[in-house]
């Protein structure tokens, strides 16, 4: 179980694409804030807030220089670190190692053998000795060779069971309230609201409409090839271990592009790999907003923004500065940040 | 201009996966049927009609046994040769053959090269010796090197003064007046339709919209790769000559699968490039749907089937029996084919 197993290094985590096909965790329903005068109850009276609102305001406006027509409201969003917490590292990998340890216990020969040899002893040296290659390696046995329903499947089992080691509940309670109240605040002013991320989108897709009221086909992220076969009289989609799309840093335009066909005027994330989503969003004619979620509270959260290994944020945080981009400082602007504090 | 293109082997422009990155043409608003009591107007009454209808309204009555929820009410189109004619050739390869001219007579020293000198010559001997090797470079040549959005001005261009040289009218109008109002009446009854094409995504993209009320974000087709980049402090993505995606026969679920990730329960098709996703949709628990346009009518539009090598219709038409799809007699079923008749 995650809780008890003691994770390695982070930097070597985060490292190279294969990492960025890993990403998220799942869970049960949000809680909206409940319908008041104000959208955003969560969100404390401040700069960030007042931008989002009079950002909405103007782009629904009808007949204002700023009306921006429903169908091109679109908004794009991160999810680890942005929607709901990455530390101690992406939800995505512990479902990865609970599956290796899983496969491992249904056949015992197993145990001998790389990578389960060095996941099953719990010893971050032997984890880093694995390496990137380690790390695709685990990626494909827990990701590939499958078909999606059944994959579909294990990520439900695996939410519905697994435990976030420092809040002992279930990954997606770790959510972030506030965000939550702004997806709904952009969906009730017209905008259609997507997920963009690095994770893989098998992985996202079984329960972001529960969590976040995200359907699958407004989820974009990293993914593995496929292929369809005809099992019997059965039409089946089957996971293949090779990588298609990694949907990180200049991969997240690409697939916005690809996806959607439309720019975002409205983006959120929280790390380096967001830059390039952000920078597609806001460089354009007309009203656009960006949003970076800076993890500024240890106490309720993380925080970590330059020098962190998972979610480093550096680069896009000076381009803040340049820009116009809104930074959310997560201490000071959210007055709630989990549901069940 | 293509009506005075006389064009080659038609077996020779099918074959291969380069090919199936080419389809498609464009053009003008749709003219949907008056809403009467009959949603289908277009449409004679028959075994077709009357499947159509009926199942539509099994799925749509709460409370029933069939009923499924407006969130699961996905449609899927196959495009040339469903919703628009694809004789003589694919419309988006008229397309990449006018480019071809263009850019010779933008820079005549390219008219002594291949595959300028077999196109310009019209010859088809010639065009015929170009091979898919040939046709891969017109390709690349027409649909890469330039950004998305110029790409994207080039095709309303294109479909602006370009016609179809039998019926000497834009290629937009080529599109079937029974399946607009399909179209018209799925989405009346909550379903949410998506085109899967074998034609480039980006030259579908432009016109869907406006022409089937489709719009990109509910566009899937083959792609070539791109790249995102900052050119001066405009963010950019630059269509790169290399295959990312054919969204062809097996493809076809696979893209569906990767873009909305849920299965449809309706699909329309009208040749073997479509046997797939008609297996996917169909092939499932619950009401289901398939559609096959067979082309019957050499007055009206044309007549074509097995032998053809534009949109070949015969595993398809073999499993359509052993199944209960619903085959489009063209010349029985329909009324009208095209709104100007």
């Amino acid at each position: 179980m995650p809780d008890r197993f003691a994770f390695p290094s982070r930097r070597l985590l985060l490292s190279g694409l294969a990492m960025t096909t890993l990403l998220l965790g799942i869970a049960t329903a949000p809680q909206l804030a409940a319908a008041g005068t104000d959208p955003l109850p969560s969100w404390n009276a401040g700069a960030v807030k007042s931008a989002i609102v009079s950002f909405v305001e103007r782009v629904t406006e009808e007949g204002s220089p700023h009306f921006v027509a429903p169908d091109d409201r679109i908004a794009t969003f991160d999810n680890d670190g942005t929607l709901w917490s990455e530390q101690p590292f992406y939800f995505q990998l512990a479902f990865a190692l609970d599956r290796i340890r899983e496969q491992a216990k249904a056949d015992p020969a197993l145990a001998e053998k790389e990578p389960y040899k060095s996941v099953l002893s719990g010893d971050p040296e032997n984890l880093a000795v694995l390496g990137e290659k380690g790390l695709a390696q685990i990626l494909a046995l827990t990701h590939a060779g499958l078909t999606v329903e059944a994959f579909d499947a294990q990520v439900r089992a695996w939410l519905a069971s697994a435990r976030h080691p420092r809040f002992d509940r279930p990954y997606t309670d770790l959510v972030f309230q506030p965000m939550l109240e702004l997806l709904a605040y952009l969906r009730a002013n017209g905008f259609k609201t997507y997920v963009v991320s690095g994770g893989g989108i098998d992985f996202m897709r079984p329960w972001m409409l529960d969590v976040y009221g995200i359907p699958p086909e407004q989820i974009i992220g990293s993914s593995g090839k496929t292929a369809f076969r005809i099992d019997g009289d059965k039409p089946v989609i089957e996971k293949l271990p090779e990588v298609e799309f990694v949907d990180d840093g200049p991969g997240k335009p690409v697939g916005i592009n690809r996806f959607i066909g439309r720019r975002p005027i409205f983006a959120a994330g929280n790390s380096d790999g967001d830059l390039q989503m952000l920078q597609w969003a806001t460089l354009g004619e007309g009203e656009r907003l960006a949003l970076i979620v800076h993890h500024t509270d240890a106490e309720r959260e993380w925080a970590y923004d330059r020098a962190s290994h998972v979610g480093r944020l550096d680069k896009a945080l000076d381009e803040a500065g340049k820009r116009d981009w809104q930074v959310v400082d997560m201490k000071n602007d959210w007055k709630t940040v989990f549901s069940f504090e």
